[in-house]
């Protein structure tokens, strides 16, 4: 068993999810596993640290090749607590972040938690998948994107790949044989829209909420992930963190020279 | 005054905080300004949104030309507070996000709260500009910022530039005339190392606080925003928000084929 591959799982919709459970069946297929996930819902987190607070960390079961731990913070900070308190002294093989409840292609990759934490995980040597699958209903079907997500961690586990690697993957609602296969994409462009609802609470204090609707730059554009997810594939974008906008640095070569 | 300019400033530090005075005295010299910024201190909290909870707007001040308001969420819920409610029906000139209370540099980009808060206001069809100033000390002195910040968001509004146009801009700490000028800049490559301090809480319970080391993978390069900061240059760096690897997009494309 000293071989055996160590598979690190997080999420962010919590260590008791069903999402989680789902990660845990595509990971111990490939070895040990270690979860450390948020104690609480933590959708929308993005990259987020927690700068401002301790942290407390708990085992919530041990059982024979899975170890699941809750974390109070975000995302980030479980793949951290991981890789430089928990594992310090073990080599993790990859990193699984998810099943999401809900999809995280386009521009949802800099809002997603699920994305925040698979970075987060790219940065310490080893593979790194987030899956999402685009359903957010309490009884999800999760069997489609089990299958896939383990090809796809079975790939990169056995197969020659360059690091940093991080892949978005997501997967359409549906049964496993209604979906096309992995298609390799890059990310769509887009933006989101709220609409605030606005309401009273019993005190009488107006409050809001936030909804929104994402608007699609290129609807047409078959090379991205919105479209495959929206025409039964299951979307992977390699995603890396230099945001620099080379375009831009060329542009303004000589503008604050002026 | 019809025609006067509205800037939009935003930070994470909290709408009290001595930066969000100083980004305003930058934005004032252009036009009206109007502040939508957080309750409390939201350092760290990246690209976050609030989807659970119901957030509250408060006026905190309305002067000729300078409204301020606090708002209960994130630095990007801000940015969608004053967006698509509060200025739904007005022409935003310009974002300003800041100034930040310490450097949002290389890979802090990731993290920040103010950028985050920058890259979304870019999102509405004006240009933005992250500030931060790389000095946590709560007497620093933003004089370099707020000079630096003017001349740049000054070319800005009166430069051709094409949009999205999103600026990570950082302050070395120090006087003014001891700077060298503004340097354009790509986002130095590294990443962070946590040593989690541990603690017992008054009940006994463990708990950990995340403290961290930056990893500097290329500490030599003269051409990134960490060099510039080090060697007295205000940094400059475009940001852009497609985070497709498009070299590995290339190297995986007969990768799940097979």
């Amino acid at each position: 068993m000293e071989n055996q591959r160590l598979i690190f799982v997080t999420n962010d919709d919590g260590y008791a999810s069903k999402g989680l459970a789902a990660a845990v069946e595509v990971a111990r297929a490939f070895g040990r596993v270690v979860v450390v996930a948020p104690e609480t819902a933590q959708s929308g987190m993005s990259q987020a640290i927690t700068m401002y607070n301790p942290l407390y960390l708990r085992c919530v079961s041990q059982e024979p090749g899975v170890e699941v731990y809750a974390f109070s913070g975000t995302p980030v900070d479980c793949v951290k607590m991981a890789f430089d308190y928990l594992l310090r002294e073990q080599r993790v093989d990859l990193v699984i972040s998810g099943i999401n409840h809900g999809s995280n292609s386009a521009v949802n990759v800099l809002y997603s938690g699920t994305m925040g934490a698979a970075i987060e995980g790219s940065f310490y040597g080893c593979p790194a998948v987030g899956l999402s699958l685009d359903d957010h209903a309490p009884d999800a079907d999760f069997e489609a994107a089990v299958r896939f997500g383990r090809q796809i961690v079975g790939q990169v586990l056995d197969g020659q790949v360059e690091l940093p690697l991080c892949l978005n993957v997501n997967v359409p609602a549906g049964r496993p044989e209604e979906l096309h296969g992995i298609k390799l994409c890059r990310q769509n462009r887009g933006f989101w829209r709220e609409e605030f609802y606005r309401h009273e609470d019993p005190r009488g204090r107006e409050y809001f909420w936030l909804t929104g609707e994402f608007v699609n730059s290129e609807p047409s554009a078959e090379d991205t992930d919105e479209w495959a997810l929206a025409h039964g594939w299951v979307s992977v974008v390699p995603v890396q963190v230099d945001m620099t906008d080379y375009g831009q640095l060329k542009k303004l070569e000589s503008f604050f020279r002026r």
